[in-house]
């Protein structure tokens, strides 16, 4: 249907009072720091999922690429302890991607938008010899900006969530096993980023915050964290682990828990009086990690934890 | 080099405060409305330039596409009315593209940002089969905002530069001819973001002005303006064309300049006065090119000026 059609079927998810110029208008909240991030997924990178491909090789549905597009810029917004205004959207596709492709996509992003505010601004679609996603997200600081920089020695560390779940997850949707676990499917397909974190955050009067999110693994936010802010860590032996990890892949769990990435939970080290205010007022799964040190090392337990795990990463330019 | 290594090579561009979270932080200027647009230029479509081509099949370097992909994405900004404040980058790289590639991209980058403003704020460097660059820049409206949708029955319309230079360069340089014509080349591969004409029109005091860019030709951005503001247009017989053009490409030269693309020029309408003025302070190229009438048509002489041209796009997508 060429360009002009297809952007016209996209148009109505955008506003209607900034469609229509070279780029769109926005007003930013008076006062306020502002946020920006940029995340790009690349079909058969980070998702597998076209018209073009066998149905049993996608790991995910138009609408999941959608959601996950912008759940991944969110969840930086997250991290950073910003709320989002809007995106921008930039498609690279195929000449033979079908229009309802990219409408499903987009009603993909329109949930997740709904769900957690923002609106789409606008972008730019070329085609491409293959389908990419790159989203820019701005958000506002509505109270404390949170940085990797800030973390002091004596600090508690603590996790928002489960980690592992979004690695089990793609195991099952690439067929590494064939059992079907929707909770671990859904975690994989479509991340939340913990933006409900940051009203918690503020109502307990915190002052002072370090982290980032563990979109690349909890071990490697722990170990961005500590050298940001010149620091250590040391963590707890007995971490939990989700149930669905230990009891269906007790072989990978530990490896997953630290190296499996996409779980989209935010680490973060605070005062031990804020953590544990923060970990009661979020519940579980939220939990206590360990603590931060002198040094320059990240431990668990006694023994080093390693950067990177011995899986393969699914990409490790991505 | 792996992307840890290829970060750290590229964080020389961007300013040292802002690296190492997961998102970039930045103060808008305060009362100020912001403007935001994404561009994505792809190899293949919208430029040749790769070490995986052979030379001769090229049309520009590394450091080319680098500045070009800037350059659109500021002339949309300029289209609006907006200064630049800062870029993200969405970088999709096969595995075999050298790490001197990328960075005579960023040397690119960074020579548009010295000369017109602006930093990079970050962004994300992805695996991908193919070379993209996804640019998404923020700007704020300094004066006046520019909108297609503004311009009035009784306006002149004006161009802040010459057409058809930059689909002339392409010709040369994807060897439609053999012939080598600097000036040419550099306005295809070069472009210059019209930003420089916003203070001019601050500076005329002028209260309305509507417009866009003519990246998709100087006949498409008569029409959106037409369409946008419910009027019509009659363009002058005589307008004038660059002697380049109608020396070096008689056949061609009215066929580019109305749908060649990629000029990056200005096409805006105001009341006459302050057309006049702000053509005599720009001073040559910049003319006055026709007026805006009532009706939903556009005229060139006592003809239609079709919407498209007879000749093939580059890419009809992009």
């Amino acid at each position: 249907m060429g360009e002009a059609g297809l952007l016209n079927r996209l148009h109505r998810y955008c506003p209607t009072a900034i469609i229509g110029d070279d780029a769109a208008q926005f007003t930013p909240p008076p006062g306020r720091e502002l946020v920006i991030t940029t995340d790009v997924l690349v079909e058969g990178v980070h998702f597998r999922s076209s018209p073009l491909s066998p149905m049993n090789c996608q790991t995910m549905t138009a609408a999941d690429v959608g959601w996950r597009a912008v759940a991944v810029n969110y969840s930086d917004l997250a991290a950073m302890g910003a709320q989002p205004l809007g995106i921008t959207v930039g498609l690279g596709l195929p000449p033979d991607v079908p229009v309802q492709w990219v409408e499903q996509m987009y009603e993909g992003m329109a949930e997740l938008l709904q769900t957690y505010g923002g609106v789409i601004w606008g972008g730019d679609v070329v085609r491409s010899g293959v389908v990419f996603v790159s989203i820019t997200a701005v958000g506002y600081i509505d109270n404390l900006i949170i940085k990797r920089s800030l973390a002091q020695v004596g600090d508690w560390v603590l996790v928002t969530g489960d980690h592992g779940l979004s690695r089990a997850g793609l195991a099952l949707l690439t067929g590494e096993t064939d059992r079907e676990i929707p909770a671990l499917i859904s975690a994989h397909r479509r991340p939340r980023p913990r933006l409900d974190v940051l009203p918690v955050l503020q109502s307990l009067g915190i002052d002072r915050v370090a982290g980032m999110d563990s979109s690349d693994g909890l071990a490697d936010a722990l170990w961005q964290i500590c050298r940001a802010s010149g620091v250590g860590a040391v963590l707890a032996q007995d971490i939990a682990i989700h149930p669905l990890l230990t009891s269906q892949f007790p072989q990978q769990a530990q490896e997953w828990l630290w190296y499996g990435g996409e779980d989209f939970e935010l680490v973060l080290t605070l005062a031990p009086d804020y953590a544990q205010k923060l970990v009661q007022k979020l519940g579980h799964p939220a939990q206590i990690i360990g603590k931060i040190v002198a040094g320059d090392q990240v431990f668990w337990g006694e023994k080093s934890l390693p950067l990177t795990g011995g899986f393969q990463h699914f990409d490790p330019l991505a």
